[in-house]
């Protein structure tokens, strides 16, 4: 078999289908977010303020993080130097890990190099050591979470979208003696909607299932310290497993899951990828410690967010530029062409200074394309501005249809 | 169904097996390696010397690793931001690659948030897609690629570890149009001995397969610019897929690829566990740049090793404690006995400041109970006087077998 010719003919493929990512070169501005430098192809930079980060907060440069992790590096070097179990737990880890559990309300919690770690690895180990357990899973659950369900290979039944009465139903259908888990997300990353979190643990618990919730779009961000939307909701108790992230509100990076001390210590006990990878850097710990510990005292990130989320929608409905609506920090601008949202985010790019990336199927349906925007505290009024007299130029350009708002 | 108590007895078989695992809380030293601070249970700390670390150069306390992430923090901020795709690509990131397709030879290079995801990921896609591919894999072969593997569905054969003969076997069995990868490391981590790549190499090439080597216990560490064991012997060129770790001997963490650009360009773009991760920190990928960049350079650290784990070979060699003899760097003391194992370890750890995880089943197989020594530049021979004369008092208080040399 010539494998680079069949290399070569896949890239082809999605080159011709449109769906070949192209990688934005950017070099990011400490003390400037959302500014950064863009690295051109040809050698050459320009300055671009950045729309699309998941650095939702501009944790990412808060002083007391950078300062956490020059301290770690100082005192520990760079690196953990080995899985947990082999010299690679670091005190850094520990207090993170008291961090978490504090922060959600659990026994304990547990660490993972990134998100989608924690949730292939806890879901595939919790679903794979569980016999007979039957799994509902949202359908717009995130990757991770479809391939932790996946690799346990147990029994799963797909329920629609944040439809609790399909869930009902599907749950119904099943043994009420078998084992069950309900696996879902608070706040949907493509379309920024948020589950019926409470309705969904009533049905749950109705059939004895274990509830595992993905807040990874939401930690950091709502909730009186954070929490999480089940934080804002007042129902953190009534999951089993909340899983998080310390690489996008948090600024850092790494993955996490809180809950009961028994079933962190099962997951940690056996999890393949927990157990076989080396741990996170003492600095990266320390770093998310810093961070969650402030934007559980601090609320002006939180607040500054919403406000210039509801500037961003107020401003697009002046000029009638069609956006999803939905209650989260999430402005989805919807093009519905892949062709001219890659064009649009191209332009914006080179000819304006705006970085959005598009976004085209297959991580959303084809009619759906868009370019997903994601206001942060640190965008500035001319900033807001500038996006939205350009994309309103080009949505011109482009005769794309405009909304009344 | 009550998980609670499932969990609990689960963990509770673990307990009486033997094998329920409990970390060693460190506070690493920067500038003090390979001395570090543990932390017990009720609060108290001591100084430990670390004798089982996988950072086996002590480069994550290197000047130059740890300024470079100093910078790059007060350049870029603490994390990546996003994904690859969306906003996470760092300037950092597209250098890091660049050296690393220098390091191996290769034209292009793919960095994973960490070793066991570039394992997961880059098998698990290679051989998802590419249809009816037999994937041939050394029975000793990491988790990660076993999961990798596993993840596909693709047809596999295990060959017996290190048998070029029995590979060959199996590889002739098969169809001779069925595309087929050979999937092996090149140091195998607890027993330390080396793969004879060459001959698997001529042996997969008579079948027209791809060969996809693990060098994670080799890279910084083997050949004279530290590209691994493939490179000490003059056929990095012969290997499809180098797979190598930024967090043992380089210092700081994640893992990647190496290899031609359109097989780099066919994983980046298919491989789920890369597309929808945060990226790494920029500071990390900094550090990693760094500490390759001076292992390319430098050899003194190597010879160092050498130098070391010679000087711990010869001081059991004296005293007739047992080590299995292997070409690499690291030293396994067989105690054959996991109660003893785990009881020198304690007495070690607690009684002579000296921290060697013991090595159990399921890790290796019962009879084998081991202490894995990685001896590093770092070790004085003050502290190599110590490990030997403690490890030598308690072997004699457990009867254990000495051995002649």
């Amino acid at each position: 078999m010539d494998f680079n010719r069949f290399f070569a003919e896949k890239l082809e493929g999605l080159v011709e289908a449109g769906n070949y990512r192209v990688f934005a070169d950017l070099e990011r501005k400490a003390g400037a977010f959302p500014k950064a430098l863009r690295h051109r192809e040809d050698g050459t930079t320009h300055e671009v303020t950045v729309w699309c980060s998941n650095d939702y907060l501009g944790m990412g440069q808060h002083p007391s993080v950078t300062s956490a992790m020059h301290e770690a590096i100082d005192k520990c070097g760079t690196g953990a130097g080995g899985t947990r179990n082999i010299s690679g737990t670091n005190h850094y880890h520990v207090k993170l890990e008291e961090e978490l559990a504090d922060l959600h309300g659990k026994e304990d919690a547990l660490i993972f190099t990134s998100g989608y770690v924690s949730n292939w690895a806890a879901l595939g180990t919790l679903l794979t050591k569980i016999p007979n357990i039957i799994c509902y899973t949202d359908a717009l659950n995130h990757a991770s979470m479809i391939e932790g369900i996946r690799h346990s290979r147990c029994e799963k039944r797909i329920f629609r979208h944040n439809d609790v009465a399909h869930l009902e139903e599907l749950m119904a259908q099943d043994d009420p003696n078998a084992p069950k888990l309900v696996a879902f997300e608070s706040v949907y990353s493509m379309d920024g909607d948020i589950a019926p979190i409470e309705e969904i643990c009533d049905v749950a618990d109705k059939f004895g299932a274990l509830k595992y919730i993905d807040e990874v779009h939401a930690v950091g961000m709502y909730g009186p310290r954070g929490g999480g939307v089940a934080e804002r909701e007042g129902i953190m108790h009534r999951l089993d497993v909340i899983e998080g992230t310390l690489g996008k509100a948090f600024g850092v990076m790494g993955g996490y899951i809180t809950g009961s001390k028994n079933l962190i210590d099962f997951v940690r006990s056996f999890a393949s990828g927990f157990i076989f990878s080396t741990a996170l850097p003492p600095a990266v710990a320390a770093g998310a410690t810093a961070s969650i510990k402030h934007l559980k005292a601090s609320r002006i990130e939180r607040e500054a967010q919403k406000r210039n989320v509801a500037a961003v929608r107020a401003a697009f409905d002046k000029r009638g530029i069609p956006h999803m609506p939905n209650p989260s920090h999430i402005v989805p601008v919807m093009v519905g062409d892949a062709a001219k949202c890659k064009w649009i985010s191209d332009i914006l790019l080179e000819q304006h200074g705006i970085y959005v990336q598009p976004i085209n199927y297959p991580t959303v349906p084809v009619g759906t394309e868009r370019l997903r925007i994601t206001p942060t505290p640190a965008h500035s009024p001319e900033d807001i501005a500038h996006l939205v007299s350009s994309l309103s130029e080009l949505w011109s350009q482009c005769a794309l249809a405009r909304q009344v708002a």
